[in-house]
């Protein structure tokens, strides 16, 4: 459900009302949800369900939802828009429990709806983002958490972030020869296990022209091209480093013309986010790659700033809940 | 002209055979002209001009020409598409000459055809790029080079970068105040210089979500907020620090929506060029703000691997001299 002080919510109760989410039920508070229904979609109904398995009981048009437990029991007093402990802590139970249905084979897959940081923060959760919370749910007790990496993607253009939620110094520090060859692993493993039998990685450098030869950073010719190198030796097509400026351009797949990548693997958050949200920030899709279950989410935050408002778009939230149905099927 | 080994000279024979240079002289070499005419546009002749008054005298559908001085002789024996200091050079002596021609009042902008700075360099020429060559070349001797900053514009978008042609680490380093400050004050003069009477700057971050209240970096704190609350003490309309992923989205200025910002100011050479470049290389212009003329340069590179093909693409070309003219109008 997200955190319930901000549109996921609304999103979700759009999304079902649209008859775009067959297949899928909310893990998220009964009352926060029939509050949302009232206000934004008063023709479609909440449906309890006790277990996923009733999901085929539930009559159409309905929200069909399984009450999380252990939220906090006021949290209905939670303003909209605002930051508030409660929804932190209630959006966090609601990750922890998809993470148990689907880890017991009761779920194919998890869309999260938007979270926000501080009110996460507030709860006393310190992880950064969603992904780090599941990765580390991912992990039996005691064993490493899986290396993951966030996939941007939208019909035209996908992309995978070799670093992600930290400041561009520590990102630069963090563009080793390792998390470049285990982003481009997690990546072809990706793209094969979602159908392109051959995938075409293309490597963006980190630097402006990739370097320009060495004039402008060594980081493409210490790092980026070794492991590129690495990654070809054990079967993977990928290739570059080519100048971030050039490299989505060329990788865009449009009607007059197919994209010379399958996929770009990008060193920044902000080179590989710019491009995939140009067009639209409700056209993407967030797929953290490398857990063990399919993972999805919509492209955007919160936005406190409309929470409540009923215009929220549910776009992305409905792509991601369409492509969440395909990478699981 | 521009590496006459590059495609400089091709696009330039297409622009003026498509009749879209109205007004405009080459200043560069007659043979490498006459040769590329007969290349790829055969029924257009060169017209060699002694100065660029004489450009009503020519007749229409021609190449007016002006011979730059102190070329080599044996510039046409340098091989297309390759490295030659030869073409480096000459590359050199048109845009010195060229700014001389427009210090002198015989010419209102300067329209630069690409190089390619590994020419450059085999011919002992130091500077990185155009930019700071021209820089170099407007001030007089014995002053301080005039502050200059990229813009990319096409059609949507407008960026102006603080940062070009260096290492992403030197980068970071080279954010400080008042290079930001300075990157404001010369985008908001340059805007009203092109007739925009009140024109609404957007500030990128540098960080992921603009450093996330300073989780992933202070640089917005501690820099660009404090430059554009020092800009805003000055009259300009700046705004931000944004998130660089979703800032340039919320520029883009389409028939559907008006854009929300007149500019962005990125702080990184592929923040701001990622977006300009991704709907399509041939539509972007590079504009030179800060120089005592006006300077505009098509979007991309010399293209050594097309270069004599034919194939190249004179659109970026014509649109850098489309703005030229309206700037200088």
């Amino acid at each position: 459900m997200g955190d319930a002080c901000g549109i996921g919510p609304e999103i979700i109760a759009k999304a079902f009302a649209s008859g775009q989410a067959q297949g899928a039920f909310v893990l998220g508070d009964a009352g926060v949800m029939r509050r949302t229904l009232a206000q934004v979609e008063q023709g479609t109904a909440l449906a309890l369900i006790d277990s996923p398995r009733d999901l085929g009981l539930c009559p159409p048009n309905c929200v069909p939802l399984v009450q999380a437990r252990g939220l906090p029991a006021d949290l209905l007093q939670a303003g909209l828009g605002r930051v508030d402990a409660r929804a932190g802590a209630a959006a966090a139970a609601c990750i922890e429990q998809a993470v148990s249905l689907v880890q017991a084979g009761e779920a194919r897959a998890i869309v999260t709806a938007p979270i926000h940081k501080e009110a996460l923060s507030a709860a006393g959760v310190t992880f950064p983002g969603h992904t780090e919370m599941l990765q580390a749910l991912a992990a039996p007790a005691g064993t490493a958490v899986p290396p993951v990496r966030m996939m941007l993607a939208n019909d035209e253009l996908r992309t995978v972030l070799v670093t992600i939620h930290m400041s561009l110094r520590n990102a630069i520090e963090a563009v080793t020869f390792e998390a470049v060859l285990e982003t481009l692993r997690i990546t072809d493993r990706a793209m094969r296990a979602f159908g392109i039998a051959a995938p075409h990685v293309g490597v963006a450098g980190l630097n402006p022209h990739a370097g320009e030869g060495g004039l402008f950073g060594d980081e493409e010719q210490r790092i980026i091209a070794p492991a590129i190198a690495a990654a070809r030796a054990e079967g993977i097509d990928a290739t570059g480093p080519y100048a971030p400026d050039t490299v989505f351009m060329r990788a865009r797949q449009t009607p007059e013309r197919p994209g010379e990548f399958d996929v770009v693997v990008a060193m920044t958050h902000d080179h590989g986010l710019i491009p995939v949200k140009y067009l639209g920030v409700e056209q993407g899709v967030n797929v953290t790659l490398g857990l063990p279950f399919v993972r999805t989410s919509p492209d955007h935050g919160t936005a406190f700033d409309i929470a409540g408002s009923g215009r929220a778009d549910a776009s992305s939230l409905i792509a991601a809940l369409r492509m969440a149905r395909r990478l699981s099927a």
